[in-house]
């Protein structure tokens, strides 16, 4: 189990606030609404459990922050990380209209930007709360801030790093011939928790055919011998932060075809690896890992972009897909997992997370690569 | 373990689509859109990851509704039971725009109904990609099914009571004075996969002072001997639908203030599961056990409603809540759990899941809900 663990202090410094505040300003927003989900755990450190009940945090482009929070919240509110931010906490009572007070107490803005995440029953109560104000996502104001990750976030990404690599250890015992996919997923699911992760995210075994659809996730499918599996798994760690790795192992010795992609597939992912450095595009690095497989033939069957940003979420900005022309820097995180796929035989798909240095990426998952022949 | 297993044939009827539809036309919208979450499981039987990338189904009011859905989920899509359904699934590849798409297949609509759920980064695109269109909530449509339980969606809620119960059973082995909440939550967590649940919803041990705090969830709080502990615990079954069951125990003996207003929660609880039947508000549920409360002199410690409506989600119509003069129908699946709260000591709270039969309304939780001293 991966013991290092987290200051929320340094993880969620209480200085972020104001650098939000300040980037609200910049980009001509009157205030964003931060409803559960990253967005606020981000700005806060507070978890809050998503629910019908409106808890937002309120932070207006100039003058107070405040955090509306149900009643019964108020206390679990008091005891998270957003205590120590100092701000205004407004309880509301079950017959009030949470979505009314926020309006009355922002006054008339032009523009608020949403959590990403929000849900539409939020969003359009707040639209038909200030009808006057235009809605925009909030992620333009923060993405800016959560695409560089600072030393403390990169730590964390590390920390789940390590603990997912701990997980892959254990998949060579796991496999074998005759389990079926549901069964080695579910002692999968298990060592994510026993190796520190506070959830598990997702668990995906795809053997034989199953391994050609990325999104697979489990089936009661009997792994045969002389078959790839494919191993994509990620959980969240008490910190907040995501792992994501994949590993192919193969039941036995694999098909002749698939150790002729396999060997492409490695060297494209080292190529996109090789690549990352500030100043480069997203869409650069998953044209170096698209050439390789292009020029071996199998460019058909690289059928989904090469990566996606990775922090709170497990899916967040930068993605590293065709034109998106971001120029990389220091503390952006990002997985690069190019894959290849033949329809109704068997994929492949080696991920790893990677962190833009001052120089050059720097791998966070550290399992062997090579395919794993259990 | 619960053992019961689901036929998704019945729990999701093929004929639901139409049904939706049919409600949509009614209610003078052009259209649904579904993404991921309990609104589009609810209609299709597919639990599709919600993820940044589109999965949307389109349930127009006339024509033929289709799937939206991103080419490497397509597979996975194939094999949920969104397939029997026979709509078309268009596959959109990584530099496609869907919103758009989605629009253009569509066209022209006044008002479209989005899933309650659906994210704000999918909303603002919809609104973007189709300016001429009022965004209202499809919950405004699906509530009316939603809330009137099928025979099969009752049966599935059974299971997920008599799953809950099972580990209610467990609790008095695991609570212990020097144990933490935190130690006994995560043996809670273990007991509600083992007893059959897909996933833990959320897991609140709330000792001593802790107990007061409604949503308190977990702490590294030491239990004490002579301290009640309130256990609200929950999960979704791989049916969908949700368990949720609150007991309170007694590590040793409880302070005698509390030993009094438990037994008047206890006659609030029976008394609001006793009005309960066709025809009757939800209000007047919330009132039956605030007025036993209130009597007793309680009252301003019963800081929260009544209950809250279970299915799919663990929170949803129709609320128990003052003020809702929804009228109580056979197949209304609620909570009722009222609470009493003696801020900095302790609290109790008292919760069955029930469904409103053809006269009265029926517990699916079987557990004890006398103090449990252990």
């Amino acid at each position: 189990m991966t013991t290092t663990s987290f200051d929320s202090s340094e993880l969620y410094p209480t200085t972020r606030l104001a650098a939000v505040q300040e980037a609200t300003a910049r980009a001509g927003l009157g205030a964003l609404l931060l409803t559960p989900g990253p967005d606020l755990r981000y700005v806060t450190g507070y978890e809050a459990m998503p629910l019908e009940r409106l808890t937002c945090l309120v932070v207006p482009a100039s003058g107070e922050p405040f955090l509306m929070v149900p009643r019964l919240e108020l206390p679990a509110a008091r005891h998270s990380p957003a205590d120590r931010l100092g701000v205004e906490f407004v309880a509301w009572d079950e017959t009030d209209d949470p979505y009314a007070r926020v309006a009355s107490r922002l006054g008339a803005v032009g523009r608020v930007g949403l959590a990403d995440r929000m849900w539409a029953m939020q969003s359009i109560r707040f639209r038909d709360a200030m009808p006057g104000t235009e809605q925009v996502l909030a992620g333009g104001v923060l993405r800016e801030l959560r695409m560089r990750k600072s030393p403390a976030e990169a730590a964390a990404l590390a920390e789940a790093g390590a603990a997912i690599d701990e997980v892959h250890a254990l998949v060579p015992g796991l496999l074998k011939a005759g389990r079926t996919e549901r069964e080695v997923g579910k002692d999968i699911a298990e060592a994510i928790v026993a190796a520190g992760h506070a959830r598990v995210d997702f668990v995906i075994v795809g053997s034989g055919p199953n391994g050609a659809s990325p999104h697979h996730e489990l089936s009661d499918r009997v792994i045969q011998a002389g078959e790839p599996v494919v191993v994509d798994i990620g959980g969240t760690m008490p910190s907040g932060y995501c792992s994501d790795s994949t590993r192919v192992y193969s039941v036995g010795e694999p098909p002749a075809e698939f150790v002729r992609y396999y060997e492409v597939l490695q060297r494209a992912q080292e190529a996109a690896c090789a690549h990352v450095r500030p100043g480069v595009t997203c869409a650069s690095v998953d044209a170096a890992a698209r050439e390789v497989i292009e020029e071996a033939g199998y460019g058909d069957l690289f059928i989904h972009r090469t990566g996606h940003g990775i922090g709170l979420e497990t899916h967040e900005e930068p993605y590293i897909v065709a034109g998106n022309d971001e120029l990389m820097e220091p503390g952006f995180a990002f997985s690069v997992e190019p894959g290849i796929y033949l329809a109704g035989e068997h994929g492949a798909r080696i991920e790893d997370i990677l962190i833009c240095g001052e120089t050059a990426g720097e791998r966070l998952n550290h399992s062997t690569r090579d395919l794993v022949v259990v």
